[in-house]
């Protein structure tokens, strides 16, 4: 078994959301000094790839620590949405509504993927719909992710995160996908196990043969 | 499938090696004020359950980016080490001889599972001994896995982690192991991707049926 890892790396030059936050990775520990190397890392719940828990957006939702992990592990499709230049619309998934199984995980592959991953915020990046949100809760799926650091864009109401996570389906943020053939895989995602929080950071795989 | 969780809680709470640092979980926009929740969170590449890459001893060890995800991820065995009261030496894994495969990954189960996962460090914390180390290389495992965050105690050489680290067996410190029935179980362990980090942050869990 080999794990590809589509997980969008960490260092102090990551995009982060609107540019809003700077991670910051430090020595505490230095080998020619102490002998041992030891990191201090001061993140945001949304850096990189994450995974946003109901409470994020709901006022009552559940904390990552109460989201069952199967949630984001199990069969996926990785649908080819390299021609969209805007918004996944509810027609846009139409078009693979058969490649779409009932408790799927869907991964969204977009241009956004080809957007480096140090580089300043792109607003205009590939996003969901919110008609695209309510075919994938009208399709049963369990968890949809997409490759960049949001999932909607510029809606006040934020409708596409309302309308998934009141469905109870999680949204996986930060993928990267650009060498990934679209198709079928067993995934995983395992965010860090973080008390009380409205999301964290995640390490995201696809098993191949 | 079920996933079980076996990974050290994280929270401003958590227990320290050493009690050396204080993990930080602020809020940095709140529901009732912006309508939507985002966190800080500042930890150490070494908080509750993480992965030790050879750059955490060795001069020019691969850093944690660099590390086969593969070396985390497969069959385990948990082994029941609850009777073991200080080191865990050669002599002690030899009376588990048979449940350890070529290619395993090695997870101990001790009586540090039963200290909670906020108590003050604990400085008599059940570790793994250099006999027990030399004698994991020779048995060709490819991970080792503890209910502690260390694997060795009060070594000024770092005989232990040196030994695992050279022969590329993977480190995985900080499970919580309590609830596991030793046996055999599929594993899987993704730590963050820290650029140029010494280790990194991680969620493990068994597979079971």
């Amino acid at each position: 078994m080999k794990l590809l890892d589509i997980s969008w790396p960490i260092s102090a030059a990551i995009t982060s959301y609107k540019d809003r936050y700077i991670v910051k990775i430090e020595p505490l520990k230095e080998f020619e000094k102490d002998g041992v190397r030891e990191s201090m890392i001061e993140l945001t719940s949304h850096t990189g790839t994450h995974v946003d828990a109901p409470a994020h957006f709901l006022r009552d939702g559940k904390t990552i620590d109460h989201v069952e992990l199967e949630r984001f592990a199990g069969s996926c499709v990785v649908l080819d949405l390299m021609d969209v230049t805007d918004a996944i619309t509810d027609e846009r998934l139409e078009e693979h509504d058969g490649e779409i199984a009932d408790e799927d995980i869907v991964l969204f592959k977009t241009t956004n993927s080809l957007i480096a991953a140090t580089d300043p915020f792109n607003p205009h990046f590939v996003y969901l719909h919110e008609s695209g949100a309510r075919y994938l809760v009208e399709k049963g799926v369990k968890a949809v992710g997409i490759d960049y650091l949001g999932i909607e864009r510029g809606d006040p109401s934020h409708a596409t995160h309302t309308i998934l996570l009141e469905a109870g389906i999680a949204i996986i943020e930060g993928l990267r996908l650009a060498h990934v053939e679209p198709g079928e895989y067993p995934f995983m995602c395992l965010p860090l196990n973080v008390i009380g929080a409205d999301a964290a950071p995640a390490r995201a795989v696809l098993l191949i043969e």
